[in-house]
């Protein structure tokens, strides 16, 4: 991608949806050199209009071909479009960063969180590159920030991860559903059960996404195997649970991690301390600890209650905060145009 | 304690809170043979009226002296109180089964899970016995209940455990807590805290309890220590992370449970399904699995999503819930007083 020093032009494809959204939000809010906006949706959404910068613009539908003149396009509208045109798009020449799980696991496709893996980002535009550049599943991207100093510090070897993921992972509808049904149960009526599985309302869902053969759903096998690609670690151990849990934004986390060598949780809080987009949030006697609702809008990964496992030196607990909108989903594709509109210079 | 077949004297300390009026219910429920019931409270509770089998009892104040003529009590006062009169009434040949945390941890008073270690019940009463019987902390209770079939099966090494804990561990001002912040939240109204650190309307607290030196709150250590008691595995790893998230009633925990020979889902279900008390859901194809809303009210111990750690074969993931004021405090400590109708014979 060429850098333009007086803007580029941006799609955001999926634009009326909750991720497409939020991204407008974050171009504008990170100040991001938009020359032009072009926001697309489809013919059901189409028409809406959506501001940025005290504009307002329309949003168009999506045309079969890619448009011209498009530098660089936030794809956050579903796996299957993402599969169908996102080649398309990024041979045209448009940097494609695209939020769905369709193109992560592809080989040759880079999957980048830019406080861990910036450089990855520019294969996409090398010898052989698609240029697509997968953003990371949301529970994913903060697990690895968090990951991400301990292995450079101490090595790692085995995660263990239970998830409290919020239901504006499953978009706007989550969000609606989770309030109608709290709205209905406090008026003595049924609570309607159309987006997840269950009622999330005062309930825990240890399910998202579908069931792959292994028992795992393809939420938990994406935590598998999306930390060991951006990390570049094939062999790290990662087991995990994800489960709904009734917030309305932020994911949540429980990791036990366990490193290659000893580590003691001040170590581990000075690794931590030095890390980009990371937050230490963490003074148990002040009851001061990462947690959801707090943390919805903000922008950095939050940690805290780190601790030494009981029985090893090895292996320590903590809990891991993020807004999965934000840095989980919008943030992180909008970071990813900053790191190729600053180059590969800025981070060799 | 000795048998009688024409009933027992029981008393109820501690009648009015969320665990006490549970606790009579459960003793109409599972017709525990009672001739007569007392129900004691403080000062400011005494007076009240509660139904056992259509009769109205009114709640007394607690006497300074063990009450004469009283065969079984039940205890769920507090750790402070427990301390104080526990020894007193034992002494007055009273069987105390204590919910509170104060004896748990004491050398010679039994910690039982009658699922797991009934007979560890009778050496209350052995020499040197102080009469009473500790009931467990309610989020540990589930997690033996699921891990004994796995360590008779398969020894068990490793147990790292994350809980999804619901606001009736903290009492009934705990729910009502809960409520009242939603019903503020959704009429624009902030929302008071009163009863937990935060705000745990559509929030996640990883902090129950206090914190301890070594940075595990004492609901987390209460998971280490009680589980190697019950399961008699001094040398039990368990890593814990307790964390109240906004659901009314019973506890959810994900557990990665390192066993000490090669196991399988199915020969782990296998074992699950000879194990008392413990039913499992694990139809993730139909969506079924343990939940905590449809768990409320019910007596058994679910268990589900039950699969192979990714990379280890002696390593299984679980997701285990159980009513929290019933099979974690007051079914348990009733089903104690079985165990000590039915004497050890039944368990030897």
């Amino acid at each position: 991608m060429q850098r333009k020093e007086d803007g580029y032009v941006v799609a955001v494809v999926g634009a009326t949806g909750a991720v497409g959204r939020e991204m407008v939000k974050v171009l504008e809010q990170r100040d991001f050199p938009v020359a032009e906006l072009k926001l697309f949706a489809s013919t059901r959404s189409a028409g809406e209009e959506i501001v940025f910068c005290d504009r307002s613009y329309e949003v168009e539908v999506l045309p079969t071909e890619p448009p011209e003149g498009v530098d660089i396009a936030l794809f956050s509208a579903g796996g299957t479009l993402s599969k169908e045109i996102g080649e398309a798009w990024g041979a045209a020449g448009i940097a494609v960063i695209d939020n769905s799980s369709a193109w992560r696991m592809v080989s040759g496709i880079p999957l980048v969180v830019p406080e861990v893996n910036p450089l990855a980002a520019f294969a996409a535009f090398a010898h052989g590159g698609k240029g697509i550049i997968a953003n990371p599943n949301c529970s994913t991207i903060q697990l690895v920030v968090a990951l991400k100093p301990l292995a450079d510090a101490f090595g790692i070897d085995r995660v263990v991860v239970s998830t409290y993921q919020s239901v504006s992972g499953a978009g706007q509808k989550g969000i609606e559903e989770l309030s109608a049904q709290v709205v209905a149960m406090f008026n003595n009526r049924t609570a309607d059960v159309n987006v997840m599985a269950h009622q999330i309302a005062f309930n825990c869902i240890p399910s998202i996404g579908s069931f792959l053969e292994n028992g795992y759903t393809d939420e938990e096998w994406k935590l598998v195997q999306e930390t060991r690609k951006i990390l570049d670690l094939p062999k790290l151990r990662v087991s995990p649970t994800a489960v709904r849990v009734p917030v309305f934004s932020c994911h949540s986390e429980s990791v036990n991690v366990q490193c290659s060598r000893k580590v003691t949780p001040k170590a581990a809080a000075a690794a931590f301390h030095q890390a980009e987009g990371l937050v230490i949030q963490d003074m148990p006697a002040e009851q001061i600890y990462p947690m959801p609702f707090p943390a919805a809008g903000s922008d950095d990964v939050y940690v805290g209650r780190i601790r030494q496992d009981p029985d090893d030196d090895c292996t320590l607990n903590f809990w891991v905060v993020a807004d999965n909108l934000r840095k989980g989903a919008a943030l992180n594709a909008v970071q990813i145009a900053e790191v190729l509109h600053e180059g590969p210079e800025e981070y060799a």
